[in-house]
């Protein structure tokens, strides 16, 4: 069999910053995605992870909205948000592709363990703004936990690590069959076992880990992370400011990476070179094709030598 | 191969009349379909489809109630409830199946034609209830088509015949490596071609016919679909009910059944047995493992002569 390449579209493919919310700004994004996603397609097996915080939120507004009905927990608005993005992606990339080749959209739930130290220490936004009363009212009642968001207060919720991919079996056979797949929307659906129980927890899984989780058990020849800069950045914002185009795990790691944003990609990429000895790549979408070519975004490989920099970032 | 069961949930099976549309209500429903669901898995390739009336229109309701973004689509909607409800059922189920077997669910878009006569004439009621001026004003604004509701009126949308699973061979890839696989949910998300591009069409599929195109699709060996009543009955509802137990297609068409609910089951069930020479039956979720093995609902069968009635209905 060949290795397939996996590619996480970040939030900011789907939906850019300050758009607003609707299906048809979504849509026209995804058509962009679809495009070059449509190149790489010809000549790879492709598998396609993508981010939902702006969805997630956005159902948990609709929801709060509503009061006949009480909120719907986190796992089943993220399931939700898996059939709305995974539909648009499968149904946009579907219309450009020949019409014989099959994609599919497999919902994904990801298993975290219960005793992870983010169960201690809440640290992703979700859902609504509130003002204080209001957030100490709702940590009251349902013992969510909160935390300033500018002048606001917001619910936060963990982070655990990803650490297993219950549908990789089905997964796995679609992709040997050249299907495209569709999956690990938004990071999985976070769940874990009571026993041999599986249920839903109330925490968000960082899209970047679990897509590196995916890359990892599928064994894919690489892994490519799209999101808005070019490529990774040392002294990122600042006059040092250097493109990074090709590093090695252990000469990337010697940086400090914003904890958000470029520090879980980073992780990921690292660890999965590490593990499969493939390559992992970070850049941006409009890029694509020439990042999974090597020639532009950052390249993380081991049989690279310490860090490349380059004079012409993209 | 062997052939799968193709079994059809009524929404009942998810959200009973009456119950609040909460997650924890849905889920414990699902529960108990699962138990069911179960014993079949044990013997048989199993198929799973569903309905999503109740969800597609909490989604419409939750929309609505937030209007700092527009309306989201029937169809976008529609994925939302398949992400929504096959997660629970795939999660239920994968806790009560053995460890090492695996649980799918499949995004799936069915085709209809857009020249389909029913888009001349909506008649499927979906969304919330306004009040005269308010849908008359949706009506000019949005070009929706409305009709009365008791005191209310009603957004109505066109019910299309299902013509194709676009999904339909990576579905056949899952069934046939002996994966349980979740589809064609709430009759599939609606979609018509434009030349060769599929685009989602304002539209609700009726579940049974989806289900029925899946099973005929498939080349099931059972098509079964639950409901709330024990079997088919002629004479619904007057002094003059009775049970069948068996029917040959040709004899069940001779009576009329109820738009809305029997109607399109014995139509869906009747061509499925007339192309396949396969089984179909129609009973209640209880029954689940005695409809399969012909012991309660009604069958439907090409080797039954004319009409067989029951004397204890289940």
């Amino acid at each position: 069999m060949t290795h397939p390449v996996v590619i996480a579209l970040g939030g900011n493919a789907i939906l850019r910053r300050g758009q607003a919310l609707n299906a048809e700004n979504q849509r026209e994004n995804i058509r962009v995605a679809a495009a070059q996603l449509a190149e790489i397609h010809n000549n790879h097996k492709l598998v396609i992870a993508h981010g939902n915080g702006p969805q997630v939120g956005l159902l948990a507004l609709m929801g709060a909205a509503y009061d006949a009905v009480e909120p719907y927990p986190l796992d089943v608005l993220g399931a939700e948000t898996v059939g709305m993005i995974g539909y648009m992606i499968e149904q946009e990339l579907g219309n450009i592709i020949p019409a014989d080749d099959h994609i599919v959209t497999v919902l994904t739930q990801v298993v975290v363990d219960s005793k992870d130290p983010a169960f201690k220490n809440p640290t992703k936004p979700v859902g609504p703004v509130y003002d204080r009363s209001e957030a100490e009212r709702l940590q009251a009642e349902k013992g969510w936990a909160i935390a300033p968001d500018g002048p606001h207060f917001r619910r936060v919720v963990p982070s655990p690590e990803p650490r297993r991919i219950i549908e990789i079996e089905p997964i796995r056979l679609l992709v040997e069959a050249g299907i495209v797949v569709i999956c690990a929307g938004g990071g999985g659906i976070p769940t874990a076992y009571n026993g041999s129980k599986l249920y839903g927890v109330e925490a968000v899984i960082d899209k970047d880990l679990a897509s590196g989780l995916l890359a990892r058990s599928l064994n894919a020849k690489q892994f490519v992370m799209l999101t808005d800069v070019p490529c990774v950045y040392t002294g990122f914002g600042t006059d040092h400011q250097r493109a990074i185009r090709r590093a090695h795990p252990d000469a990337l790691e010697e940086f400090d990476f914003a904890s958000g944003s470029m520090g879980p990609k980073v992780e990921a990429a690292c660890r999965f070179v590490r593990e499969t000895g493939h390559l992992s790549s970070i850049g941006r979408l409009r890029n694509l094709c020439e990042i999974v070519e090597g020639k532009a975004g950052t390249l993380i490989s081991n049989v690279v030598d310490g860090i490349e920099y380059a004079d012409d970032p993209r």
